[in-house]
């Protein structure tokens, strides 16, 4: 499945800039990296005083935690790619760190989606179909089997709801232990040091022409390897019905997750090295369907979670698995529209 | 959605065949009906004396009721589509007769091939995913979810089964002694007299080519009209989740399953008009794509049936609605294959 041909594709190289042109001949990598790290540092810094303001404002809250998280992650992903020109003790440090603050942070907003996620595709299996959908009069049989799984749904709803709403006030209470604990302000030091200075390794300081490339196409190959890994020739067929193989689900989701991981860090680096500039497209469309997996994996774990809850009734065992089957549908979806999005990402190269 | 270039390509006129040609000026309608419906007369008393002989070899006796079938669907079809030019109140008597009796039969091939499909499918949800799916190391979460389903799916299974069969057997007994019934003794003469003469209306006896295509053709404008009231642009988009609004399924299955049957009455008024020549392959797919609309749609009717037992434990509960959810993905997957065989007939159009 490996396609060597989008390789000249994937944009690392330079675009329309508002950093030093990384290609100018006199510009040091440190020159090129440090502006990136700054400005993410502040936004940083801004989610942090967004967080301080917004009290009980619980938008507020969520856009702080937003920008904290996508901050970090930044921070963490050019860290990482960046690695041989920096100091290196000093990143692998900063990175475990925020890998923690980011996780904790996301735990919050994955519980909230995810009862969203539930609970919409609860409606919709459970919904006369809307305008496509449904005759005046259903037969008889059709309108006992809905009454039964309407019964089912609004239960399996009701013990989603209940389940994931104490998840995410633990996670919302870790959360905000996490920002009010030392090892935060540690953090938060760190990056407010890092919106004035970044600490260069050796390498730091040899030309951003010659240094700068090499880690940014580490990045890609092992993006290009993971994706070349993946059954795309399976995902192109709609309805291969491989994602409802439940018992291989963990297992088979791995790859794509890795792949998404992957496809994060190889956006970033062209981040840095565009300085900042928005992704291209098809990869942004590639890396919203890695995301919509992933979501839709974990909405199909948590509905088996629940379906393990001891003395549930039949109904609501029927309902959450007809939710676990609807999410495994979802996954392939995702595969398909990935696989989509990748291939025209291949044939864009002239 | 009512595409009025397909007119043009769907297959009546005459193709290669063994039949008196019907443009032919001489030849009446009853010299091109009277053939075709010997024939599958001739079939019906071969699927007959087939049952006769079959006795315990179960494999024999559904040879012998496929047989059976599948003549008496062409004989019911073609006194229906043709019945101007025949003697009406004749045809009416025998389609009512051959459609009891093709009924019955079919009710124990249904039973059989539901179950088949459903434990297929249970076995293919709580696979590991076969070459493409699951590392050698599942991870925790994966292998006690799927240890929890492979408990419900084989209960389900055993459910299943006994539900199946138990109405297979039903079905069996029903067949049986529906073959030995006074009433069958009559439609087996009507039949064996059609071999040798076919009871035509005024109007048979008029010239083939100016009253054969009229009845063709009122069939293939209601298949048409069916086909442009499904919600084709939906279809063809995959994924769209639309067979997945459980409680709408009856209604909307509703006008795919006539469509099938429309499709069917075509084919068979193709057949008489091509004197029994192979139907347009294009066409053959669309119906197979029914046929499996019609089979998954009933699965998971089954499998909502299922769940609906008293007292069943919620791990089998559980898997009945990954079923259900898993066929109605099959409804959906067969909507969009049918979409995709009926837009390359329409394309096929010079």
């Amino acid at each position: 499945m490996h396609n060597p041909d989008i390789t000249s594709e994937i944009p690392t190289g330079a675009g329309p800039s508002t950093a030093p042109d990384a290609t100018a001949s006199e510009v040091s990598a440190g020159e090129v990296l440090a502006p990136y790290l700054h400005a993410r540092a502040a936004d940083f810094l801004r989610g942090l005083r967004l967080h301080t303001e917004s009290g009980a404002d619980t938008r507020g809250a969520e856009e702080a935690a937003r920008t904290l998280r996508a901050a970090a992650r930044r921070i963490s992903g050019t860290l990482h790619t960046f690695r041989p020109l920096l100091d290196g003790a000093w990143a692998d440090q900063l990175r475990t760190e925020l890998a923690w603050l980011s996780g904790t942070l996301a735990l919050e907003h994955a519980c909230t989606s995810r009862l969203v996620r539930l609970v919409d595709a609860l409606s919709r299996l459970s919904s006369d179909g809307g305008p496509h959908g449904g005759g005046p009069v259903p037969a008889a049989r059709g309108a006992e089997s809905s009454r039964g799984l309407a019964v089912g749904a609004a239960r399996a709803g009701a013990l989603l709801e209940r389940q994931l709403t104490l998840a995410r006030t633990r996670a919302h209470s870790a959360a905000l232990q996490a920002l009010g604990s030392s090892r935060f302000h540690a953090v938060a030091d760190a990056v407010a040091l890092l919106a004035s200075e970044v600490p260069l390794g050796p390498a730091g300081s040899a030309r951003a022409a010659e240094v700068l490339d090499a880690p940014a196409l580490v990045v890609e190959h092992r993006l290009l390897d993971a994706v070349g890994a993946l059954p795309l020739s399976r995902a192109a067929h709609p309805y291969n019905a491989e994602a409802l193989a439940l018992a291989a689900a963990e297992a088979q989701d791995t790859p794509w997750h890795q792949t998404r991981s992957l496809l994060r860090l190889h956006r970033y680096a062209g981040e840095v090295l565009r300085g900042g500039a928005e992704p291209d497209p098809v990869l942004y469309e590639a890396g919203r369907a890695l995301d919509r997996h992933r979501d839709a994996a974990e909405a199909a774990a948590a509905a088996a979670t629940a379906a393990r809850t001891p003395r549930i009734a039949p109904a609501t065992a029927y309902a959450l698995g007809v939710l676990h089957a609807d999410q495994r549908h979802e996954v392939e979806a995702a595969r398909f529209a990935f696989q989509r999005a990748w291939s025209r990402a291949a044939v864009a190269v002239p």
